[in-house]
């Protein structure tokens, strides 16, 4: 812990941040910021700054953006629905930000610069190379073209993936992800199977299985031995496709690191201090599990 | 500590405040009441949003507070040169500060509502009544006709003083508190030995005797052992007024305790929850000795 002379708590170590988007209640995105922040010694507080409590929209993030700078924020994460509107309020973006076309973290200078990044594609890359760091990424099947998708595939493109399938129930969405990342193409859902018969591995981005979308997105008989596995959902950790595939063999990573890993990255750039990530790993399987 | 089962800090024990004013680095007001949340096991995140680090002007108060709503915080300070500037931006206020016309905090219900204290004169009130319980308040000479006047003035009447004299090197500003306050007059400073001849006590509430403003407020030949003085500065706590008192053998109060009982006064509003009064002067004694 750094202490001034008066005995109060000095430079770096002095965090505040904030996540804004809606319906963020539930996240676990504060907790764990904040217990690592404690064990670095740090006077760090993350406020959730949720949309639907404020009265706000996605069209007001301008409008939290600036309270946050006056207000002496260090950063803020993003979350749905903000995470594109907010592009014409940043001053800077960071590349991987800038070919995703969407921000999840920034970070607020003391210049009052709000820098844009995003910490959901390096979140999935880190847990993909530490969970299954000998998973074939000759061709890899994406399964779901939203923001998670988006992450995944740049993630994928990042890591060396040779070719990737993209696949959505929404046709044109899963051929404007196509178009924006290299060596990717699209295929309709009813073609879900013979892109498998062909992939390595298979990334699940889509809501299903989580809490409230119970089921598994892809049909037992096609989760061959042969297959990685990587599910992004993580509420809970053990979704019904993990499940499966474990059952049948398969490879499987669970959707926990990416989601402690884009805390993790995030954590570094607001505060430049580098975090435990043994120790931050662990305070997401507590929180998890005391979690409803 | 007040633990959800998840191991995060919950319920009132998140407090994120802030002071508001023009070259507040120096305040020790912050550290004060972020130990005493640390001591109550709080996270406690005391924010500095100071106009001149921030480029904005005693104008731009009702900017600072939407901020501060918006971003969750529990309540503000305000200092010079805000004080009064506020007062069009709030929804309710108490009747001691509307009696003063002066905020200096700010509590910000989760409705959005702000309501408006003054802890300034209570602060004092409560500083005398335990620093000097025993001064006769028959007849009490306040010198000094701004803010920190103006707040003695209204705490000597609340305590019950039948007679104040108001001194002050502008005239217009001793009339003009000396018509606020009921049975209070103005003299003009070449009248401060006259009054004092016939006073109880003398409140000092100017400048003088701050680091940058050396200098004794009084004469000593008019500082008669019969008074009692209290200084309202409290950098240094050992004024040339408070030395050259207590070496006459007046009674003395320091500014200390003000400082501190505002404070006090501030972190119940803020919190619901009751100060430790007795920890929060040793931090302050702690804090005044190590700050430069």
């Amino acid at each position: 812990m750094v202490r001034s002379p008066n005995g109060t708590l000095v430079g770096t170590s002095r965090v505040l941040v904030g996540l804004v988007g809606s319906g963020i209640g539930p996240s676990l995105t504060p907790a764990l910021h904040e217990r690592e922040g404690d064990a670095q010694g740090m006077r760090y507080l993350y406020q959730r700054l949720d949309l639907d409590v404020l009265g706000l929209g996605a069209g007001d993030v301008g409008r939290v953006l600036d309270a946050a700078r006056l207000a002496g924020f260090r950063g803020l994460n993003l979350t749905h629905p903000v995470k594109q509107t907010v592009l014409p309020h940043l001053d800077t973006l960071s590349p991987d930000a800038e070919a995703l076309g969407a921000v999840n973290t920034i970070v607020l200078g003391p210049d009052g610069i709000a820098a844009g990044d995003n910490t959901d594609w390096s979140g999935f890359a880190t847990s993909l190379r530490r969970g299954l760091p000998d998973a074939a990424l000759g061709h890899v099947v994406v399964l779901g073209a939203g923001g998670a998708g988006a992450a995944v595939a740049h993630a994928l493109v990042r890591l060396g993936a040779g070719r990737l399938t993209v696949v959505d129930a929404d046709p044109s969405r899963a051929a404007a992800l196509a178009r924006a990342v290299p060596a990717a193409s699209a295929v309709p859902a009813s073609a879900l199977a013979a892109a498998l018969a062909d992939a390595d591995g298979l990334v699940h981005a889509t809501p299903t299985g989580m809490a409230g979308h119970p089921g598994s997105p892809v049909p037992a008989e096609l989760l061959d031995p042969r297959l990685w596995v990587a599910d992004v959902v993580y509420r809970p950790l053990e979704t019904e496709l993990v499940r499966t595939a474990r059952a049948r063999g398969l490879r499987v990573l669970d959707g926990g690191g990416m989601a402690v890993f884009q805390a993790i990255d995030a954590f570094r750039l607001f505060t430049g201090v580098e975090p435990d990530a043994d120790r931050m790993l662990g305070h997401f399987t507590e929180l998890v599990a005391a979690s409803p």
